[in-house]
């Protein structure tokens, strides 16, 4: 493609409403442009990059055996009432009507309509395993879209599902899928961890996400450096460095004054103490009472976990009002001495000896606090998993927290949707089961945002290969006949190697050539210019190297051979 | 592909809301399968064939210089409140509201949405001429969705939009995408015409339908048996084959006895009398009056050109009761002779001598009837063009009526969309002018069943082999080993050659195997039995041919080379 013809209006400007480096980069460099919030047009370059994407999740796919299909989006009404999701979806689902005033709705995600296939099309044990996918645009009213491509309203995504016979070989499904997931993820070139996960609302026994690495990511989660193990810190199984109740002889309690410093980072800098002497105090409503929660100062409280050691669906934090009025203090100052009200503690809160807490007294922390002595509550395991815990999993390693972007999801549904739909099949006695399902998703365009959140520098995006929209960014210096009809050689050597050539043909200066390619970030930057060219070499300069020097000469001769070996062993 | 692991799921019933023959094999093929009016899950095997279509379209596009994007099909209402269709489109917009309140609707077409990319990526004549498209999903919601794919309320649409300085320049662009169409429409293996338009709603200067020819077709078009004219018969020209008026005698007029036979066909052979020598008297409502519209028997009503000739903008027959009414008899006893209205009559219909036609009297007609004596009325071209009439564009032609479905259309916009929403460009001068527009659709989802619409027999489809789901239906007979490791070995032969083999590897009679073969439409079928397979051969028997005895053998040895070359030398 020649520059000068595409439709690639990069802007100096980001976004007013960039809110991460993926949305700020992805508009700069004209790949894409929003129309509404969580809605935007994919100009060429960004429809190349998902198109990338795409490709390599459907061969994969169909390497897994799996067959592609295409439901509708727009769906009636009537095969989420069945399930009852009609109702639980909420705002999430956009509703409409025909004109006629029948019920619709665009597809969430399409387990009950396929389900309706299933439950039509597949009738004996022998018409299994199956397995169908389809990459398809979906639809969700989220509460809060995000800049960009991370959480929109109107997103690309691949889901499969399969259908087997009983729990053991749908595990046989499942783990099929999960091998296709880390070839897909590896072909990606993204740096990822599969993790444990909380299957939710989707209703399955065993799941995993596919979190691909980024400091911006929604979801926290913890890895061990040793073995495999990797979860959502929200489920992950806390397991403390060995920690023991220290010996130290224990202080007398104290107040302290603390003028207008109530949070834990301040007051510990302000004592001159470290936070894992603290106890962390929150205030959370659970029902309808209000229950003070305490985790070591250098741990955070696992909702979850909480709301399951109490015993209800949810916990929330307490309203400002809400903490004054329960401690009689202003927010930061809360403590578990004195206290009135329920207190759960966790395991490692409840070692610390000599602490330090708020002291229900506004401005006011008390010290060389001991449970028992001084206070004391339900012990549960309420934290959340953080790095230098032990890793549940392997004796030896410890984990390390990390933010991630959920760029794939894998579930056994089991059979909930197919005793709810009555989607059965007959076994070899002619008696009736229902189908044992699962399912699989990637997000497509998220992906693509997830790729830039992963790689990319302060002057643009670092594709990677298998992804960039182009392969080869070629740029001529001036309009030497030599150097022109030495460019036009190697664009036509290049494609016709099959190797995706972007020419910077434009009458611009170098420099707002060179800022555009660190922009764009396609891999290679092959420069052609009249003084290398004497020497008979053009400049290779791949989009991972900042060093300036760092550029390579390429004999004018060898150049289309080895920029197709550097983008085949990239690719393979 | 093996059918034993497929999800091909034919059935033998057509579905009970079968319209069309295209509905019914898509269905029976295990295709598609119903979600609700007007949407359909495609299956693999016609998610296959859509994507082969797609692919040829894809193809044209990108060799004629147009670049791919991909626009959201959830829109914010804004775009079209600004050009006025959020009123204009009425009932079939799909419209929504988001959990805000914010009206939204689903994209049946992005006229508005290219040109707010247009407005602000387009700034000057050097970034012209300009081409984008997007193979997307659409949605409308028509009044009376038909069965099958041919007219449904979500659909896959290919369309393209042009941007270029003059009027001029403009129609080079659609130049280029007539081109472009007519190479699509030769690939799919499609017969069809590109046909003169009504520009209808859409609001263009310059614009041509492209017509898939079948029987089943929603549209009346007229083309040249010489020339390369064609056009809607709505709006094609009528040149009467040099009519002129006869040199019979005036006969006397007489009342005939046609008791309860009022149709032209049935009057015709009660009388013994031919059709054209019959005047049709039909009665429409123009505005507040109701008028008597003249035709020759075998002619039909124009009613855009009835509607023009009478100044108003749309006719509509009339009532039974208001015919009754005008005329004092039942419907189908109509004539002009002592009518009291306003009468306009064709020009053919005008040089009839010595007709027949309604007395205006239940169960009675009049013979002999001349104008100028019996009665008369004011003389315009009201009639549709037909089968016979000279063409209106070359000297020695004659005309064809045929029925055709609208694959695509392609339009020059002009500036309506441009001016409306401020998309303008500096021409060399700085001075600003509108972006003069085109645009460009095709009917991916409903050329897959205007294929079929025109390519089937009795037994099934018959695919071009272009967008054949796959090119090879192999058929094995019985679970010899030497059948099994021979149809193994031409299996993965021809899928080292990129062909797309289908084999039926089941358990199943060779009846059942070959109907279903028959009912796919796949274009080769081979089938590998013990019998031929002693002597050293293969049968193959394509699709088209329909005599059972027709079938060739191939050397074993050879099967894979002329099989390769058969596909290669169909799809080049």
């Amino acid at each position: 493609m020649l520059f000068s013809r595409a439709l690639i209006p990069t802007v100096k400007e980001a976004p007013a409403d960039a809110a991460n480096v993926s949305h700020t980069l992805l508009v700069r460099g004209g790949y894409i442009r929003k129309v509404g919030a969580g809605m935007y047009d994919f100009l060429p370059l960004g429809l190349r990059v998902l198109k990338k994407v795409e490709a390599v999740v459907r061969e994969e796919m169909d390497r897994a055996g799996a067959q592609e299909i295409l439901m509708p989006a727009l769906l009636p009404a009537e095969y989420f009432k069945e399930t009852g999701r009609w109702d639980l979806y909420g705002d999430t689902l956009f509703r409409l009507k025909d004109r006629k005033g029948g019920e619709f709705h665009l597809g969430p995600t399409h387990e009950e309509i396929v389900t309706d296939i299933a439950r039509r099309e597949i009738r004996s044990f022998r018409d299994m395993p199956k397995n169908v996918y389809q990459i398809q645009t979906k639809f969700r009213d989220e509460p809060r879209p995000r800049g960009g491509l991370l959480r929109g309203r109107e997103f690309l995504m691949k889901d499969a599902y399969s259908f087997d016979v009983s729990e053991e070989a749908a595990r046989g499904s499942y783990e099929i899928m999960r091998k296709a997931y880390c070839r897909v993820f590896d072909r990606l070139g993204l740096v990822y961890r599969m993790v444990a996960a909380d299957p939710g609302a989707i209703g399955g026994s065993t799941s995993a996400e596919f979190q691909v690495l980024a400091d911006s990511g929604e979801d926290a989660i913890v890895a061990c450096g040793t073995c495999d193990y990797a979860a959502n810190v929200e489920i992950a199984t806390v397991k403390a460095p060995g920690e023991t109740e220290s010996n130290a002889a224990a202080e007398e309690m104290k107040d302290v004054h603390t003028p207008k410093i109530g949070g834990i980072d301040d007051v510990a800098a302000f004592l001159k103490m470290p936070k894992d002497r603290f106890l962390k105090s929150l205030l959370y409503v659970a029902g309808k009472s209000i229950v003070m929660a305490i985790v070591r100062g250098d741990h955070d409280v696992n909702e979850i976990r909480l709301a399951r050691a109490l015993g209800v669906d949810e916990v929330f934090l307490a309203a400002d009002a809400d903490v004054e009025k329960a401690t009689g203090a202003a927010v930061g100052f809360a403590g578990p001495v004195g206290f009135k009200g329920k207190v759960v503690v966790d395991r490692a809160a409840a070692m610390v000896k000599n602490a330090v807490t708020g002291a229900n007294r506004t401005d006011h922390h008390v010290i060389g606090v001991n449970r028992g002595r001084d206070w004391d509550g339900e012990l549960h395991d309420i934290r959340l998993a953080t790095t230098g815990d032990a890793c549940p999993n392997c004796s030896s390693g410890t984990l390390r927290s990390y933010r991630g972007i959920e760029g794939g999801h894998i579930f056994i549904l089991g059979t909930r949707y197919s005793t709810q739909m009555g989607a059965t099949f007959a076994d070899e006695k002619q008696e009736k089961h229902p189908i044992v399902m699962g399912c699989y998703g990637i997000g497509i365009s998220r992906l693509v945002a997830s790729a830039i959140e992963q790689h990319h520098d302060a002057d643009g995006i670092r594709w990677p290969m298998s992804i960039a929209p182009y392969h080869v960014h070629l740029i001529t210096i001036g309009k030497d006949e030599n150097v022109i009809s030495t460019a036009k050689k190697l664009y036509d050597d290049l494609r016709a190697e099959c190797i995706d050539v972007l020419w910077d043909d434009r009458d611009e200066r170098p420099g707002v050539k060179f800022k555009d390619a660190d922009l764009l970030g396609i891999p290679l930057r092959v420069t052609i210019g009249a003084k290398a060219l004497a020497s008979g070499h053009i400049e290779l300069k791949p989009r991972t190297e900042t060093d300036p020097k760092k550029a390579e000469l390429l004999p004018v001769a060898d150049a289309a051979r080895i920029l197709t070996e550097r983008v085949k062993s990239a690719t393979r």
